[in-house]
């Protein structure tokens, strides 16, 4: 049994507890919040729950095995070292931390003691991501051209972190989880229609090696929402989109075949094929039930962290070059990538 | 009585021919082609038509006031600077020229000679836009704060160049002729998915002094059609979807309202407002033809051409420049306006 | 304070309790089911709630006021005729019952012992609903000439009732609450896949005294959710789509003007009438919220039931002679207006 | 070489004589209209086209061998009994006559001369109803339970004929082609809100043999534009929506599965099965070409008429039932089919 600690109950800590709750071979014991209402809240659901409006408490207490922390990015940092350093196993919020500077030293100091750094990119773990990923996977989309999302809506506007860091960062753990390779640059734009504010609005463009290209497009101040991702390949092509009650996951068998050889007078022939649509049943289980259980598996050794410390690292490194360009119009920031996460991406 | 010539009928030939015909006060008299097989086709269709395979016969008839261009972009400057020095008025394709240099000859030629210069900016003719440019023009939208366009599709490959000057060259020309105001840098990024040709994917955005951004995307390989324009603004936004069979423009009483006296503790309060939909009516005259009977009139001497010359070359300076910067992975680069321009937009 | 208990804890029971728990002016003292988890799990939601599997214990409680059922329609009459003999007012599920007969005796022996009986017509309490009520209260629609509705997915089969008792029921309720007219005959037609069993998909025409005519389509086995309403008239027509996320209610400025005096050898003018189109922004209040603080009101004599149980009684009139219809395959069932309620009509 | 006359040049001559004169082994020689500027117009189109005002001068015309007649339906069974009279195959619009008894006489007068007699049901030429005729022959959709059309749009209101005669006459030709069952009988019901004009809203439903349920729903007056179709099997449902731009047709593994073994209780076990869904490829040939090719191909023996006069007889056999049912408010009628008719379906 896996006894975990939840630190942070305000819009998403609710839902973690009741899916680790549901979770086989897990239970909450210990829930943190700085504000009372919160921790009543949780106790009139869960009444045999443990509260605690300091964290320290529950970072202290020897019967804990795991961490879950919930609160605003700025504290992720402080939180998941703190629960590092003492011994426990860690699922932090997305984005996992602020700066890349401290999602590495996260990643160090969890290597260093044998513990499980996750990062709670809860998409991955819907049916439809997991099919797009094994439509990939298997070769179905061929050599992948580009991967196209856009994601608006009239949102809520954050205070300390622009649009990329609340919305872009879903796509970013997406594309990291599906996609077979890693960015080596970005190019950002964005605009901000509150004076001193962070951006409400941008434009996101990743370069890779491979003849790939990625673009975001994420916007809080749209009239409709929007949540859809074109995915190009040369065999064939992929619409997800997520706000379909049913067919969430479209393939198309479309596309362009190029007959170098027939190039005639520097016209090159390009014939276009256009084929059966396809969308695949898709289970319907909660995602986050699928994490923790996957999370719980992990913390037990039965499993490795799909969506590892590293993988929040990635994800946050991206965001804080994005941010950096957008600064500068659009000039392109290298990801300087370290030598093992190319090493990591070429063994894969 | 306008007396045209049309140079080239291949695939929008016919359709301005066909136009120009039914506009009143206007004749089409000869056709120029260097097919024989398309000149037969519009003899076909017109029997009493003049038809030539060369150009220059077309430009040396006095009975003919004005020329109508509709070849591959590469030939547009030097056939249109004939035409302009044979004394005719000019209509001509979009996008104009393939060079802001030659834009900015043509449109000086044309002030010289005192010629009528026009471009082909076809979108900006139809209801929907017109509705659009309305509705800003009026205030309803309040302040702009973003023009966000999507148009792709599964489309046909050029060869000569990229999708920007194929596709973006409507929402851009749309942008000229809708937004008060000109973008003074772009960045833009894209790929090439053919080796050695150009991008058939790409991203552009448009920086304004005013904190308005646009962003243009664009793609000849994706599995579905899209032609969806957003533009928000404080006080309403429009999604503009042409491929909707009636609902073309639909505008949102929606938007957020900024409480800046309210601000606590680095909290601002920002309010979110939802209101009505509402989508106006439009007409349904084809677009080519009031561009036609415009062009007549502007020839005529009583009209002054809505897609001048001078909206041609501002079009064509950010495909030129975005070009540029797709080149250098989206590092922006400034669109150097001319005093002229400068001032024409202060005026307006 | 009004005191409820709750009979059945099933699968809208909970709602329920949860709405009238939220009402002001409520309190639900007693729930009845007799299945034990059933039981359990109210008491683990609700603490402090008692429970029974003797719904008569609940009918005995002196300190209930008002008695709300949530069972079987087969059960309805059973207990909601007790419920009013022990002197309690009654909130009951629809369809109100399963015969006219006992539709009639209920409100009957409601009106005899001056007590409150309301059937849960729920989505008359929607805002979608009240706002085309609104709208044709209002004349907006003008002179209504249709209303056509279709309600279809592949839902549970019921074993008792066929189709119209189960999802057409929703469709004649909101027509019930929208329409200011009475049918006076009914034909369907309808169709059993499961030998033996009720109807699955079923075709239900209403007829009316006025140029009005009633459709509705109800199907439990078609492979797309469909609920979308179309109401026109000779103003202004209506699209009332329950799926769309958020412009569910859509009023088109569409009709046709017919000039009698202009017809010309058996030819008569008509003229098309295209508008704009427009959605009104719609509250996002639960709706059984707004309806247990309604029955509540009521209770307490301040208020008059907007799903009075004359207006269950229609339905069911109208669902009962429905299926006597569609076993004579089409034949027309005249409804057998009551003299009271043609008068009640006529005055309204 | 088969030579045509084509008698009507109105809405739909036009296209008939377009798509016959691209048609391979087909070449139309005459046209004849009373309004000499409808021949004027297809003299400008067609200039070595013969026209005539008086079609008597077609009829005589040796050298014709088949009819084609695109005129008003009350005309259709005169035109056809001469043009056969006159040893003439005959191609007529659909409806193919007024009554039923007309339709008997065409059929039988072309058997007892040996001569062509095919009624333009253009809609099964097209690929989207053939691949569901596909679907439907290779047992896909397994046993057939319900066929739903709706066909709804503000359209022309007819003067001589009621909106079954106009719109449902799509539906019911695509079904004779599709369904492998006759209806016996048929329940019909609607409104006209044009004092003593035809109905111009209309419901339908057919009654067969086979546990197999039909209906369609047309009106003139809908402020919305739907063509959806529905049909559902036991192994796999259809969605045929002919205004999407490419997936026209769309199968869905969905349905229930009974149990009819584990019935308990009066409680019958019914499994729901949701599945991938597929949209096959469709060609993109205009139906009208695929349909001049056959005629022409029958005429010269080729073929057999897919779509032969006793098919045009089976669908105006139901219109004119549907009529006197829709004057019964929707009492049955039987259909009287033949012993022939019966025989050839038992056969087929």
């Amino acid at each position: 049994m896996v006894r975990l600690g939840v630190i942070g109950y305000g819009y998403w800590g609710p839902n973690l507890v009741r899916n680790f709750s549901e979770a086989p071979g897990a239970q909450v014991t210990m829930v943190s919040d700085m504000r009372p209402d919160r921790l009543m809240l949780a106790l009139r659901r869960y009444p045999s729950l443990k509260t605690t409006s300091d964290y320290r408490e529950l970072l202290r207490d020897p019967d804990i095995d795991a961490v879950v922390i919930a609160t605003p990015v700025s504290t992720h940092y402080d939180l998941a070292m703190k629960a590092l350093q003492a011994g426990k196993h860690v699922l932090v919020e997305k984005p996992m931390t602020a700066t890349t500077e401290q999602a590495l030293r996260l990643v160090e100091e969890a290597a260093v003691r044998g513990l499980r750094l996750m990062v709670d990119h809860t998409f991955t773990y819907t049916s439809a991501v997991r099919k797009i990923k094994e439509l990939v996977a298997a070769g179905s989309i061929g050599e992948i051209y580009y991967y196209d999302s856009v994601r608006v809506n009239l949102g809520i506007f954050q205070h300390d972190v622009n649009v990329l860091w609340d919305l872009a960062v879903h796509d970013l753990s997406i594309m990291d989880y599906i996609l077979p390779f890693t960015p080596y640059a970005v190019s950002a734009t964005g605009m901000s229609h509150l004076p001193g504010k962070p951006e409400n609005i941008a434009y996101l463009t990743l370069f890779f090696e491979e003849s790939l290209i990625a673009h975001i497009h994420v916007n809080w101040l749209a009239p409709v929402k929007i949540r859809r991702t074109l995915i190009g390949g040369n065999r064939k092509m992929i619409v997800y989109d997520d706000l379909e009650p049913s067919e969430k996951v479209k393939t198309y068998d479309k596309g362009v075949t190029f007959d170098a050889g027939a190039e005639v007078k520097h016209q090159m022939l390009v014939g276009y094929r256009a084929g059966d649509m396809w969308a695949p049943h898709l289970d319907v289980t909660e995602a986050l039930l699928t994490e923790a259980t996957h999370f719980v598996r992990c913390v037990e050794g039965a499993e490795t962290p799909q969506t590892s410390g590293e993988s929040g690292l990635r994800v946050v490194r991206i965001l804080e070059a994005a941010t950096r360009s957008i600064g500068d119009r659009g000039r392109p920031v290298e990801l300087n990538l370290s030598e093992k996460d190319k090493k990591r991406r070429a063994v894969a």
